[in-house]
């Protein structure tokens, strides 16, 4: 007898980017020649650094030739890329073997995937509003969700409280979709409450490139106990404009135990029997993103987006609206003018402006009321978008 | 409260070609300088064909350039791809539309992820011997296994029975580990039996382009009726020497339907939920393998491994042992000389003959005595241990 899964009943019928990727589509065929201002779904604009091209182009003459051919490669990622990430987490004085570090096609691959070690039973802590990708992953797993209720007088960062019970704890810092970032203090205060719990945090660092304040944890390794309790998601999407190129990282200290069992031979496991590794040329690309050339160069493509990032904030500044994010992250997330409901406010700046955002409520029912704006536009576009932002916003 | 999936306590310690990779490490440890004859896990030894070459390089630098940089690429695949395979099977008579078409990391990224479409109490039928990966991601999933006697008479491929109850049925043409081919009557049992039994079968069709021999199926979609219960799973691991390069297809019909559900409509959920697409790089670099100069660039290499297997064949003649496969098919699948069990046999020939294969024991009780040796070596190294075997198994 078959059963297909019954849980995907529970979805809502389309993934909030398809959504609003849609809306904007009729949009243009209903105004065809007007151009469109994105600052919606949060992908980049500048094309890759030139150290990464010239290390995709040596790695696709690699695989021209006999002598320098590479096939299958090891599933947990080649050794030079683990030890590429390793190095860089050592820069910042968190110590690592190479083999905690487990190489992946992007973290949005991982956030879902990584659920299959956890047993269906254990459910998951969610912030709201939130990265829709946890919730539907969740949903789809079966997997009961208890959503951590947020106040905007802290940014909508979560506090845990003692009667919380949860497995699962998903944290992302930057956040998405607030661009508001864990400091030091919340982040140990979780870590505490995950090993009192003996849950395990899975953290989303997708955008720890952004942090430019010293005293704001990159990663939740920086944190004092943190081996015993989370695994780390990371990517190069925003990091080195990766979006379309793929390629991520994920950590799991072997600190890490629950039941007797270890997550990083479990994981290994996992990837070694449902993968066959990614891509050599890609991982190329990736060594290359952390050499000394690379970083320098992602660090101008960042500041860039952190210039828009200011824009935008200076224009909502004028209007005198509420908003967090911005300051160490790509996002900026927005009260709504004139009390108006996030998916209302998204149709109004779209056919008043032609600025593309994402409602709030996509991320939650928590986030009903707000707004998020990406930074990841080009300047030019960025710039047009705000100066019709501010003029929507005086209307 | 947090439980750790207990499932994979159940699992072997470690995955059959880790466990092998590790043998051939400590040998070569041992005697160094001592070339080894590698007809062990699949992993092809040409080159990517000039044509795909030339389009990932054009690729990369489309990359370099804001005007032609692609960011995130549709989770489902990029249409210029999906409209690649779409015709592939066109030219063959079988009519599919775009959105069937799902292009993966690899085929076996796919094969234990699709399984997250159906309810963990959905059973699986699995001929024995069988590709390792099936069994063990039902081992992950909690899923009930039933093993599919086959005889040698029939070249181990399994026939339908009525009595037999599953949800979900793995079949593999032309199958790993034997290199035997499902005949059109054949695969039309079984695509019967599954839609009496409401069952769906994930085809495996990653050797299809060895398939020279037009009375054989290469793919499900050919036999009557199987849009309605299959899946197919494809590869240009072996098709086109992408093993290291990474990147498949998965055709779901759009008929295909159980408890009221789409099958393709589940799976588009959970791409666009748990994947942001393949990279774009490497979705072009597909693309240049179904132009007709890829097409004519990689007959020429699957000939090169045909050639492989014929002297293969002809080895094994010579003893008089029997064996199946080789002719549609990298893979031969011999009995073990000497009454040796294929472990022994495996230590044997590493020892004796320095020629690496795969004991026939790592896929499942019933390939115990059999032995699986795979054509993808370089012609001088085929050649030379053909020369080896030949010598040890006369003694």
């Amino acid at each position: 007898m078959l059963t297909m899964n019954m849980n995907y009943k529970n979805l809502k019928e389309s993934y909030l980017f398809a959504e609003i990727g849609e809306k904007v589509r009729t949009y243009q065929r209903e105004h065809p020649g007007e151009h469109i201002y994105r600052l919606g779904i949060g992908d980049v604009s500048l094309p890759l650094p030139c150290t990464v091209i010239k290390a995709l182009h040596r790695a696709v003459d690699d695989q021209a030739f006999r002598e320098s051919f590479h096939g299958y490669m090891p599933e947990c990622g080649a050794d030079f890329l683990r030890e590429a990430v390793r190095r860089y987490y050592g820069e910042r004085g968190i110590e690592l073997s190479s083999d905690e570090v487990f190489i992946s096609s992007g973290a949005s691959d991982e956030l879902g995937d990584i659920q299959d070690l956890f047993d269906r039973s254990t459910a998951a802590l969610l912030p709201e509003p939130a990265y829709p990708a946890y919730y539907d992953a969740c949903v789809m797993a079966g997997r009961r969700v208890e959503h951590l209720k947020t106040v905007r007088e802290r940014d909508f960062l979560p506090e845990p409280e003692g009667r919380l019970d949860a497995g699962l704890i998903y944290i992302c810092s930057p956040n998405n979709p607030t661009g508001a970032v864990y400091g030091r203090e919340l982040l140990r205060d979780w870590v505490d409450f995950a090993r009192a719990k003996g849950s395990v945090i899975i953290f989303d660092a997708a955008y720890e490139a952004f942090i430019d304040d010293d005293s704001l944890p990159k990663s939740i390794f920086e944190i004092e106990g943190a081996r015993e309790c989370a695994i780390e998601i990371c990517s190069l999407s925003k990091t080195a404009g990766f979006t379309g190129t793929r390629l991520g990282y994920t950590i799991i200290p072997k600190a890490l135990e629950r039941n007797g069992m270890s997550l990083n031979a479990m994981w290994r496991r996992n990837r070694t029997t449902k993968t066959n590794g990614v891509s050599y040329i890609i991982q190329r690309g990736g060594e290359a993103v952390f050499s000394p050339e690379g970083q320098q160069e992602i660090r101008k493509n960042i500041l860039v987006y952190k210039k828009n990032a200011r824009e935008i904030m200076r224009a909502i500044d004028d209007s005198g609206l509420w908003y967090c994010g911005g300051d160490n992250s790509p996002y900026i997330w927005m009260e709504c003018p004139f009390n108006m409901k996030s998916r209302e406010f998204f149709d109004f700046l779209l056919n008043r402006a032609q600025v593309v955002g994402t409602p709030g409520v996509g991320f939650g029912a928590a986030g009903e009321g707000y707004f998020r704006l990406s930074a990841f536009g080009s300047p030019e576009d960025t710039r047009e978008a705000c100066s019709r932002l501010r003029s929507v916003l005086r209307t």
